[in-house]
């Protein structure tokens, strides 16, 4: 799933070169690296990804092993419930066994193998016919992601994105895990769970290809997890072992994953911090000094400069819905 | 005088384009500013400028009416008492009898007319064989300048940059004024003042002109109030009517000087205010979105960001020096 846009990744991500597609951390683009840690398990040729129409390209440069076909744009974007959908007829169509993993582009994770032995399990569980969701366990309180409860090693129900009390709860009970938006199934699994829990959306998704630019504007606009998992009957959840997950949700993420100097600071480009602490530079072509600040994100681009309070970097997308409004489509 | 590096307006101000030479409030630069305002009183060709070798051409361009020998470059800056000396030894070459007004090239005044009622006055004093100097009633409790100390019309004594606690004991008691280093004088007087005050220095200002380069760097470094003013017998104080003196002495006085928003923001250039107040904002060529930040000041130039906040202001000349260490000549 590459459909994002980022917006809390401006100014350094536009609609064309959306946080995914950016050496983000340095190095390797977020989706290359998604490609890069799941290659060991499966062949390019049955990699699908799946996103916009702003971003084909340059998604297909960057991932050349992908058969160019298999790099699928959606009409518009309408959460994940219609993507994976879409997915999954997709890969239904070439198997009707298959066995479909579903991964966000733009996440991180620093133990790979770690990782893909989880997936085996998955896999494994997937075969037999479970809806296998991965869980994290938590390490702050966030408030931004939704939670999967367990009992035991049985998942007992979907918890939507907590408040601050709540998540507090979660932490401590120990039971709580992130949910981390990757899922792994047979496409027949959730395409039955979708035909069942989302009618409407997929019998527009089984309509012919031909048609689905014109119809596909009117699926749900919904989440998987609300339209199918907090319903379906034969989940199974993985409380993953620390392998180092992180979505990389906002700039302030970035700075909590970069090495940091003795004062806190990240400079990613010449800067000079003067009485400051705590901050994060990315500036190229510039030598940025910051006097007497301490917590800020400075992200500059050749036509916008963002400065930001780290614990106001979730907000860094409001920006955005501003500038859309105000039709600045120079700064989108 | 000119000669200052305005280091506390980098990155807009450099050795080449230092703060008197540039529009720091918009229109006119500062130069400019204080020749139109003291026109009115002297013809262009009575006006001698005192710089640096780096803004020598500038200067000449922006005030074409004075005769170009007149723009005089310092061979090294060595504080005012030297510059001060100079300038009052070619006047003296010309005129034995003439007047002489000093006048930082980097202050603003709202109240052009009241100020040069104020010459005028100064001038009658000066004529009489007065040292004299203009005071500005505090408007708040300045750390950064020299007061005046009045007994009903007469100068008691002056004193250093106070500490907070005695600037605030001096704004109560409506007895101290700020020194605004603006003066007038016979070239006689102040020539003659140099010589008993400050031999030295005095000998190597009477040298031929030839040798003045070779000489001057051995002037002492030291102001015309230390060397001078505090020992001298006929100084003569007036108590300026409020016509908006303002030295402009940092980022964070422009921010005052200029009209905010009604959350309190100034945007030079473009700027998104997104849940920030108070902030100061000039990058020309580039969208600035702010989120979730408060009195923060903002300048960009083509190789140099400075984000500080306001009142930290004075300490952007540290970051100069820093860069002075560091050789980054490409910086200044």
């Amino acid at each position: 799933m590459a459909g994002g846009r980022g917006t809390r990744f401006w100014p350094r991500s536009r609609k064309t070169r959306a946080k995914q597609v950016l050496p983000v951390l340095g190095g390797r683009s977020l989706i290359r690296q998604t490609f890069d840690r799941l290659r060991p398990l499966v062949p390019p040729e049955r990699f699908l990804v799946i996103t916009n129409i702003y971003l084909r390209g340059e998604i297909a440069s960057q991932l050349p092993e992908i058969p160019p076909d298999q790099v699928i744009v959606e009409p518009v974007g309408r959460n994940t419930a219609p993507c994976i959908g879409l997915g999954a007829r997709i890969l239904l169509e070439r198997d009707p066994e298959a066995l479909m993993g579903v991964f966000p582009a733009d996440h991180v994770i620093a133990g790979e193998a770690a990782f893909r032995r989880v997936i085996e399990r998955a896999a494994r569980l997937a075969s037999a016919g479970s809806l296998v969701v991965l869980g994290i366990r938590p390490r702050w309180p966030e408030t931004g992601y939704g939670y999967i409860e367990f009992q035991d090693d049985q998942v007992r129900r979907f918890r939507e994105k907590p408040n601050l009390a709540a998540a507090k709860r979660f932490l401590r009970s120990g039971r709580f895990f992130w949910n981390s938006g990757m899922f792994v199934w047979k496409a027949s699994a959730i395409w039955q769970a979708l035909r069942r829990h989302l009618p409407r959306t997929a019998a527009i998704l089984a309509a012919p290809p031909a048609d689905l630019p014109a119809l596909y504007p009117r699926c749900q606009n919904i989440s998987i997890d609300y339209a199918v998992l907090e319903k379906a009957r034969n989940i199974a959840g993985i409380r993953c072992p620390e392998f180092g997950w992180n979505d990389v949700g906002s700039w302030n993420a970035v700075y909590e994953l970069l090495p940091r100097d003795r004062r806190g600071n990240v400079a990613r480009t010449e800067a000079l911090f003067h009485h400051s602490r705590r901050s994060y530079v990315d500036a190229p072509g510039r030598l940025v000094a910051l006097v007497g600040v301490d917590d800020l994100i400075v992200v500059d681009t050749p036509d916008a400069l963002l400065v930001a309070r780290r614990d106001r970097a979730q907000q860094v997308g409001e920006v955005v819905k501003i500038l859309e409004k105000q039709r600045r489509d120079d700064l989108l």
